[in-house]
């Protein structure tokens, strides 16, 4: 299988602590990089990540606080600096435009290479990226400026020829894609041989989903049904369960909850508010609910 | 003598490395905090100092490049978050307000305090702040975009009492102060004491300037002269001196021939390009021209 990994590069919430950064994550799929979130410091982690910014092509924002969002023209300005000369597609809210652009025509002038901004619909799930590898889709959340998650799934694999049949059955080269695809192989003296008994399947396409920052939101779950790995917000614990309501945030237990409700295979647990000083207690808030649950931290990898 | 403290918090030049964070210092005197620049990373790097955010309310910003401004925005933020209520004034070239209005205006509305921006010159020096403890002075400084450098003179302090020579004459209380002022004292029987009979001079007060970005510019030497400690960017090596002249950079040499010139007390080098991998590169070079040359580093600690 390829490799489908979540790297952390902050997991704070809006004030910076010496154990947490603000938010970003990036996503790398068969060799290309997403970035989620783009938090003050992000370009710093990248490098400490040894993430080659040259695979990084597309980055996702969620909403344009600035602890998710502060590193953003830094990142474009080095960027400049290194002679990048390949478009970078920046996704967020409505609003991305108007908080960004004025930045780049103040500190980005002559950059040899193009932003596009893509201001993404808050309110509906919607594609808004696919290629061969993945597709990006939007999931709507509730916090107190427009906001969504970001669902990445990995395109389904063709399945696994059989190498022992083909050989058997002297099946010439030029056929195999389309056998791979669905077809099944007629032979010689007219035997057919079916897809089924020609391939083995392929692995179920793996999906990772980004949910932050929200109120708890369980009409949520079936658009992430069955995800392999959910990074929900746990920004309080359930004894601040007001505050998280008041400040349109979520607890470790709501975080679990919702893992429940979507059959996560994995939850994973961030964006943690400056005032507790302990993580543990997200982590053992979430797993009287979910089990399968582990911390964010920075420089963390994790296998989707 | 009271404290008068630079902390380094980023030396390094536009492209931030796993050695070195953007441009940044805190210059700590008699309790009050005056920040020179504002990478990126800098509200971190000053959580790392233990610095105290409530005692910071200047800034002062050299120019309007990323790598000493980028961190602004969300330092003004965090502290609106932290219920800040007392004004912060940001001092900074021609184009302060066009940066960075912009993004106040669409990150920080409603935070609890004022941003006050003053646009200084960089045309020629002039005091932009004074109160009883210090005063800072702008140096012109010749970069591709409005740049100056910053000069910090702490107020000369008044000298000390003789106390063997009060309690002698039975000089009351309340005639101390003026005799600090500079006035001498008559005896009850009509005999005078001159002033510099009653007193021992006060220590000379300290000077700190902060000379970043800039070519070498030898007539800045008279605006500096005496410095104890000066701060000179030092971009680039001798061997790369044409590079340094082409993107108006200093090398290690020329800052070291600054010094000499301003009979500084003592040199502290940094803002380092990070095409070089060995920071001892920049003090020996510096070191053959003038020996009392430092490394700013971070995290650094420099009593001046």
């Amino acid at each position: 299988m390829e490799k489908f990994q979540v790297h952390i590069l902050g997991c704070g919430s809006a004030l910076p602590t010496r154990h947490h950064l603000p938010s970003s994550q990036v996503v790398s799929l068969r060799g290309k990089l997403f970035m989620v979130d783009c938090g003050e410091g992000t370009q710093l982690q990248c490098r400490k990540s040894h993430l080659k910014f040259a695979n990084l092509n597309h980055i996702f924002l969620s909403h344009l606080h600035g602890d998710h969002c502060f590193g953003l023209v830094g990142l474009i300005s080095t960027f400049g600096l290194q002679g990048r000369t390949s478009d970078l597609h920046v996704y967020g809210p409505v609003g991305l435009k108007a908080a960004m652009q004025p930045q780049l025509d103040f500190f980005c002038q002559g950059i040899p290479y193009t932003v596009v901004m893509h201001e993404v619909s808050t309110k509906q799930s919607e594609v808004v990226f696919a290629d061969r590898s993945v597709s990006v889709t939007t999931i709507p959340l509730k916090h107190r400026v427009p906001c969504c998650g970001y669902l990445f799934r990995e395109a389904q694999s063709l399945p696994h020829i059989k190498r022992d049949m083909i050989d058997y059955l002297k099946i010439p080269h030029y056929a195999i894609n389309n056998i791979k695809e669905g077809e099944g192989w007629t032979t010689e003296d007219g035997k057919f041989f079916a897809h089924e008994r020609l391939v083995t399947p392929a692995e179920p396409a793996r999906a990772y989903a980004y949910l932050s920052d929200t109120i708890y939101l369980p009409e949520n779950a079936k658009l992430v049904k069955g995800v392999d790995l959910l990074f929900h917000e746990s920004t309080f614990l359930d004894k601040d369960k007001t505050r998280a309501k008041q400040t349109f945030h979520s607890t470790a237990k709501q975080a679990a909850e919702f893992a429940k409700q979507a059959d996560a295979k994995s939850l994973m647990l961030g964006h943690y508010s400056s005032r507790y000083d302990d993580d543990q207690l997200f982590l053992e808030e979430a797993k009287s609910v979910f089990d399968n649950a582990i911390l964010a931290n920075e420089g963390l990898v994790v296998e989707v």
